[in-house]
């Protein structure tokens, strides 16, 4: 799996602190984007995320490019609406000789992994065979989940925050979680304040919403109790 | 203000257990509808929101008929993204003889609800001048916040969530605050089991993540901690 | 393929014509819904749809139960992110002796039919073994595109005529264009003036935006031309 | 009315040529951004913009600084939900004094906007008095719709197209056009083959969807005609 930051909005840190700080201040943006030091930017920034008011987040997008995934993987990341993707199509692309993913449980254990090779060149050469019988976005139905795939995505810092909530965790499936550890790994190179807060609730509330099915990390406890009415 | 519920999906707990439940199931959801009894609906909703499992609440919407609120409140309103607004418009119909809003600490005052009303006459004689002279449309400009407007607005349940979070809370304005809870006593009755989780943190989490700011009413605790990096 | 339209907003044109009526009249919601005859809720109808004043169309949702369909279609469905989606998971669901998707292509070759289900068996047997192996999670990965899946989606009006108009094209994949169609069939029964107008652009404004890529069926122009500046 | 183009996604324009040529190439986004020459870039926006094939253009965002407008201008600005808002807040920032907008045609008629300077008068000095007597929050129901307001706001490349098609167009109110006009004359700065092809539909299609409330810019048509079913 290759996780590229490819671009981003400059500043970000900066940029997030003014327009947060223009809601309560008689100066525009311009001044405090100039204006406001970096210790004061820092406090903001903190206070700001402490108390989840997420919303200035929004002003800044970060585009990755990703590589070396699986469709079983982009098939839960596209599910995260608030972002905007462009996926290598399978409709156009030709996939013959496709690379897979395997999983590391497949791995690991000599028997399943002979077996999953096996089958990928089964439909590799079926694939291959297909294409020559039938429209190429009609061989594609015996692709497998596993089929590499490469896209690029968009997400500005808001939706970053829910994404790496849900799936850095240790319930999200292995590859996602790789995903999103990389990208974390990525956004905070260049917003390293904001991004320290970013990660599941067991990192950063303390606690796991998870019920039975929680790793133990951290205590268990529900989101949401029942109001007396 | 009034606040009427004026449609919203038919048997909505029914629909959101039938939803979540198709996904860890072999059955169909045609099936699942039919079938699941009301206590299986409970319970698996209970299991649902208490764990934060909330994207199956988007399968039910309800749509409000609001009057007699201000433009204060909706200017507040439509920044929930998550919804879709049909509102009275101030460049099409006349607002001649407008009625308005008057906030309860200025009722409450005589001195202050003196100058108020005097305001709003001035303001009243001044549109009905000003729409000889101009185009309706910037007549309006002098309308004050205060002015009456009516609106339809629809939201899916899980945005409610998020509403009723935000705006039941102390902290949001008294009248976006009287909206909230109307909204959340006439979706309760159509929906009480899935709306009895919803309202602000204190009352759902017992827990206050508004800092200095807070009413006290719950323990105060930071949404979000620095991870160690 | 099944598509069931299992629930909806009840009386749904009503409801879009009294929000789109409320913009320009002193009246409210309630005695709009109440007060507006059959000719005046068309007449409106027809006026906004035919001018593109689509915002109306928000307030009502529309919830379809599809089973018999590939992750193909799914993969793509879901890249439309103004709607709900809940579907079987292939994580916790078992797909042991999985059924799968024919297309119409492969079925009418039987060199092609013939590969692709004895692929389809090696895949069966596969998964079967490796699930005794792996988790269930990992043991997908050899899943084909075409293993057959379900879901509940939910779309406001104004979402489906996107929908529609892209994905009853016949430029769209056979798979979800069918789906489209049968989308199309059901909620025409529920609000038949509404959706008389939604479908692709040969169809709905006599012209196609698709250029060399185009079906013929109706002349080719550019969506956009550039503005001399 | 200041407005400023405060941030950008750098080169937009060949972020957005590289995440389109993704999605039908076998190579990845990284080796397209370095490799695609100008020539590339601009014939393939040029093929995608017209064909109205926009999703890629999701990938660049653009923040402006805003100074100068009115509550009229921010009501109907924030309706467009596809972008994100921080705005001066009249709960916390003290309005004593406010400045105000004042509408071309009331400016144009001395008695009109006489009558205007007069209210506005009255409503600062009422303002300051209320303040002392009741909440600023609440004192702010008479602050007029021409109250000056500012904002950061950021839109994606795609929803700036849809807000220049609907807001550059004659048949918007005075001062969101002039906004509109402004932000399309910042960004084509930045992306000018991409925003060469933005706005209003006499300009970008030669035709005009409007009516009978149609300027006659350009030859009127209807936007979906009913399909024979």
């Amino acid at each position: 799996m290759q996780v590229e930051l490819i671009s981003h909005t400059p500043e970000p840190e900066r940029l997030v602190a003014a327009a947060a700080r223009l809601c309560y201040s008689p100066r525009g943006a311009g001044q405090l984007l100039a204006a406001m030091s970096r210790e004061e930017v820092d406090k903001l920034l903190r206070l700001l995320i402490s108390r989840g008011h997420d919303s200035p987040l929004e002003h800044i997008t970060f585009t990755f490019a990703i590589e070396g995934v699986s469709r079983v993987l982009t098939h839960q990341l596209v599910r995260h609406r608030m972002a905007s993707y462009s996926q290598k199509s399978q409709r156009y692309v030709n996939e013959d000789g496709f690379e897979f993913i395997i999983p590391p449980s497949i791995a690991a254990v000599p028997a399943a992994l002979a077996r999953y090779q096996e089958c990928m060149k089964v439909l590799q050469r079926a694939y291959h065979e297909l294409q020559e019988l039938v429209p190429r976005e009609d061989a594609r139905y015996l692709l497998p989940n596993a089929c590499e795939t490469k896209l690029v995505c968009t997400f500005n810092a808001r939706s970053l925050f829910n994404f790496f909530r849900l799936r850095c965790c240790r319930r999200a499936q292995w590859e996602i979680r790789e995903l999103a550890l990389k990208m974390r790994e990525e956004v905070r190179k260049v917003a390293p304040l904001i991004f320290s807060y970013a990660g599941p609730s067991c990192e950063t509330e303390g606690v796991c919403y998870e019920g039975s099915a929680s790793c133990g990390r951290a205590a268990v406890v529900r989101r949401r109790v029942r109001e007396e009415m």
